[in-house]
């Protein structure tokens, strides 16, 4: 008897990309009829070449579960879409003020500040009407409702927003691991832990299932974080896409600024063990899940 | 037999922004526990004096189809949490670049820019979890997801992100009456319209009362817009809060600029006229909103 075959990791995040990109296409495509240069503006920030972690941890967690993935194509819209007006947002100058994300002018420089400000707060618009809108049979009222209550969470004050206010907060400044980890959990982790909430909604987990995921997302949230830390010191803009060493420059807070490369390494190795820890209770239909975890702290880039 | 009692408008108007300012403490109230200065720019950005049009209107309209106002409370702050959101927006420093709202300073000035654009965020952000959470009794799971949609839609590209756009792509340039109107339309008049059809669906109104309503609120959002810029003319600094003539020092397209002063007061008598007459359907119920379409054409400020 032969083993079953490994599971195809690059193969899966493709189908996973080849889908949500081509419903954001759909929901993207019915925003230009007022303002051309807007709705183009909301296409770029949303097809920037970023790897849709999000909209994989939706299909992966609804999988985990038995559920069919493709129910789940909007809750990873929705997601995505949140996630792409932070970053436009987060790039202004006002406040990171980074010209270049993953290797392109940011939304602010392609168009100008106004248009990329607008983009945003268009983009979380339409993550919210998607919800709402949604067409999917596994997208029942009360789903609808219970994931525009997580997304609004993760996003906003208690979540998201309120994280990149500790961040801003934070410049400049020397902060505990602990002040870190707060910063992070909201900034960043709160998506995460949302998107593997919603994907689990649409696999109408049992509570102990989706604590199990709860688990397992606010573990590889950290984890990403730590190698977002890390690479930002060991990889050359080149691959990055960005300035190396911009953490440093800017002086900001980081994992390996506070517990030495080292330690950080180790400390991601472990979040990694924590994830896979709680995947217990569920078998091989949670290896995407593993899968992803293993490479969030294996990414170069 | 005596004459009914004529209408209290300033009692109706302080009543409405009374029970909707207790309501948005409450839900502001629960923002401040990640970042103490995120919640405070929300709060500042929503409690600024505004008049609360959006909100009356919500409750004048459910009030017009015979439904307890209370029951339409959280749309009314989810609708001024959108506006308020969108004013930090437009303040901001690439947009309107103003310092001073009613007299106080913007956002972005008693706080900082990146705060305000956080700020706002948030603010959009609560709206849909308001309307999400509510707990009122005649928001039923498919009100709210009804709600949600409409809030959506009036407030992303196709309606006042949208608007904002093509204001800012106007600038400096000459319109035509058309383009104006239909700048308004989206810029302010789509989120006009979704009070009142928020505040129709607390009132479970029939499609052609709905009709009715929506025929109203459309007037009555371009009386608004054409009022706001006859004042910009007549009214001095003091009255407004904002420097006088300001539009027109930044050859801003306007009502008056393109139709001359007395045919720009014609148009909103007639629009008021237009909205007096949508409300035929309806009996004394409707009388704060004929009232409040008086008062928009008669407002000094």
């Amino acid at each position: 008897m032969q083993n079953s075959k490994p599971f195809d990791l690059p193969l899966y995040l493709q189908q996973c990309q080849e889908k949500v990109d081509s419903r954001l296409e759909h929901w993207l495509n019915q925003q230009a009829s007022v303002s051309h240069q807007l709705a183009e503006a909301m296409r770029y920030a949303t097809f920037n070449g970023g790897k849709r972690v999000r909209p994989i941890l939706v299909f992966a967690a609804a999988e985990a579960l038995g559920a069919d993935p493709d129910q789940a194509v909007d809750a990873a819209c929705a997601l995505e879409m949140v996630h792409a007006y932070s970053l436009v947002h987060d790039d202004l100058p006002a406040m990171d003020d980074d010209d270049l994300r993953r290797g392109k002018p940011t939304c602010h420089i392609a168009f100008d500040e106004a248009t990329a400000i607008l983009a945003g707060d268009s983009l979380q618009c339409l993550a919210f009407e998607v919800l709402a809108e949604s067409d999917l049979p596994a997208m029942t009222g009360a789903i609808k409702l219970s994931m525009i209550r997580t997304l609004a969470k993760a996003s906003g004050t208690l979540g998201m927003a309120g994280g990149q206010a500790l961040d801003l907060a934070a410049e400049g400044k020397q902060l505990t691991l602990e002040e870190l980890e707060t910063m992070h959990r909201h900034k960043t982790g709160c998506l995460i832990r949302a998107s593997v909430a919603m994907g689990g909604a649409i696999g109408q987990g049992s509570p102990a299932q989706l604590q199990a995921l709860d688990l397992y997302a606010d573990a590889i949230g950290l984890a990403f974080q730590v190698q977002d830390d890390i690479l930002d010191i060991i990889s050359d803009t080149e691959t990055l896409g960005k300035q190396q060493g911009a953490d440093i420059a800017m002086d900001k807070a980081t994992y390996p600024n506070i517990l030495g490369l080292d330690e950080a390494l180790k400390l991601a190795q472990e979040l990694n063990s924590k994830a896979q820890h709680a995947l217990t209770p569920f078998d091989d239909t949670a290896l995407p899940l593993r899968a992803l975890a293993n490479y969030i702290v294996s990414r170069s880039h």
